[in-house]
């Protein structure tokens, strides 16, 4: 695991706490607080690495703007991910988030769906309240920013879903459109694009930047689907002035929900047919049916047959295309600062 | 049933296929279609009476403003109405919407919950695109208004499935503090509100009209609770220009999905103890589970204890508020379509 520089060690420390003030300011307890506002706060409370919103203000500095302006907008991004994750939770009817039970495992599907919707409006909410410090038309490209990318992750959410409710197993082209549509805007383009856009950057410049953002993103994805089948739960991964880390999920968990991964559409188009007649088994029963003796089976054979080597050479694909293109921007402090981001988000342990 | 006037059905005819076109153009099939974008057309090509965005052109004429620039975000606020018919939906797990099973039935929560998702950002993206046709302070304006109506909405609906979930029965002021909440906004506010805004009226003038459209739409929720219990499937509201009135719920449904509504309230504080457990009984079975003759019983209990006749004239006196404070306003032709709209909105049979 690389570690985390002095540099950003410190600027994570100073800026991650406004973020989460600035996050909780938006979320105040009041009525109805049992049914809505307090289950809002929950998955932000959670914890995290608050890389997206980091990296929002990484963006902006790296572009020569004021970090201060982008605190409001950081934690949007905070909100977004919070919201993403519980309807997420809700559609793959997962079982644990961040080493607690999700969501609607707590409230059930129909208050959550709810909460779910109000942690998206507020996301809203905190980008419209941009007009106190920011003009009315950054504001509002900052509002059609998010439009945007959640339409993009909504349609990468569709076909995530869809793949698992038809049955149907994806090209790898067609799997790396779902990831960049699902993962690459929100995780990765779009806090790099807001950063630049607060720091007033030529339209050249938020694609440069949103381009790296997605690069990144996806070798991170990549990454963290790996890792669900390779930690123990409880594996930490942690660093200073990052509230939490623990990954907090069960062990082969996106087997026994069939999620589309890398590792598995590889291991599908390399294994035997009767092998993948047995994947597809495991892949398409109820996850409540699904036992860790078969989990563990489709994870050696995702070993044996050089899945696990493929996903981890195409996660570093997308970390050395995300160095050269930060390579484009002017060398400065903060692009050193973006950098380690960089590696300290992709996390390799390669 | 009170007749559409020539003069407000020739301005429906006018512009409601105006409405429509901006609605569906906003809406295009594209991939991914099966998973996504067709199923997002759904909600809003079933029909309905396009009653809120006709609001929204209604109270822009009233205000002296130009409807020509008020119809996109008429459909904003259709689009609106979907998502949340489209959650809510999910979230009493209904059968029907609209003669046609609801959403959920026919393509599995999972993804109905992100259609319902991408519809609410489609909202926010029709209104951001009203940059084009408004200045930068309108278009931010109109936003913030769908924000913070958002929120009552979902404040509202938090109640209201928080009250099932626990086995609430709240008092009349607890359930028409979530009346005006869940339905008040975007049934008549927000719609008034935001037709206010874009002819450019002043602060008291968008309250004035904004209390108008609430107490028309508590009117019409009461009124609309009471159908449920007492027509028959496939009792058509139509008039002409308007798409489709089916009402298209089953009869009682609200009593299966154990909602909590004027009536139901009124009833469990006049009803006997024995009542009462009946009453509850049935509205706490899972909805599966309950029969006709028990939905049957408790709406005989309701006509027995006047429980119906109370919400009658709760519904008439919303309406009779409604009508005077909108006298409020400048009596102009305008404001004579407004009076004429509330009628045919609420659809008084008394």
């Amino acid at each position: 695991m690389s570690a985390v520089s002095p540099e950003l060690r410190v600027f994570l420390e100073t800026h991650i706490p406004l973020i989460e003030e600035e996050l909780f300011a938006f979320l105040p307890l009041q009525e109805p607080e049992e049914f809505m506002y307090r289950p809002m706060r929950d998955y932000p409370e959670r914890g995290g690495k608050r890389s997206r919103p980091a990296l929002v203000l990484l963006s902006c500095a790296a572009m020569g703007g004021d970090v201060r302006k982008a605190v409001r907008t950081a934690a949007a991004f905070e909100m977004f991910q919070s919201f993403a994750l519980l309807h997420d939770d809700i559609e793959d009817d997962s079982e644990m988030r961040r080493g607690k039970p999700c969501s609607h495992r707590l409230h059930g599907v129909p208050l959550s769906i709810n909460v779910g919707d109000a942690l998206y409006a507020k996301v809203y909410e905190v980008l419209a309240a941009n007009r106190q410090i920011l003009d009315c038309e950054t504001t509002l490209s900052l509002i059609k920013e998010m439009i945007n990318g959640s339409r993009e992750t909504f349609e990468g959410q569709a076909y995530d879903v869809g793949w698992i409710r038809g049955h149907i197993v994806p090209s790898e082209d067609e799997f790396m459109t779902m990831l960049r549509k699902k993962t690459g805007w929100y995780t990765g383009r779009g806090p790099c694009t807001a950063g630049a856009i607060i720091a007033g950057a030529s339209a050249e410049s938020r694609q440069a930047i949103g381009d790296f953002g997605e690069a990144m993103a996806i070798a991170f994805q990549i990454r963290d689907d790996l890792l669900n089948l390779m930690t123990s739960e409880g594996d930490a991964v942690t660093a200073p002035g990052i509230t939490s880390g623990a990954y907090g999920k069960e062990r082969g968990g996106d087997i026994a929900e069939g999620k589309r991964t890398l590792i598995i559409i590889d291991l599908l188009r390399k294994c035997t047919t009767a092998q993948r007649t047995e994947i597809l088994d495991v892949l398409h029963a109820h996850r409540d049916d699904t036992t860790q003796e078969q989990i563990e089976r489709v994870i050696s054979l995702a070993h044996e047959h050089g899945a696990i080597a493929y996903a981890e050479q195409e996660s570093r694909r997308r970390w050395e295309e995300a160095v050269r293109l930060l390579e484009v921007l002017p060398e400065t402090p903060q692009r050193q600062l973006l950098r380690e981001m960089l590696d300290f988000f992709v996390h390799r342990a390669f």
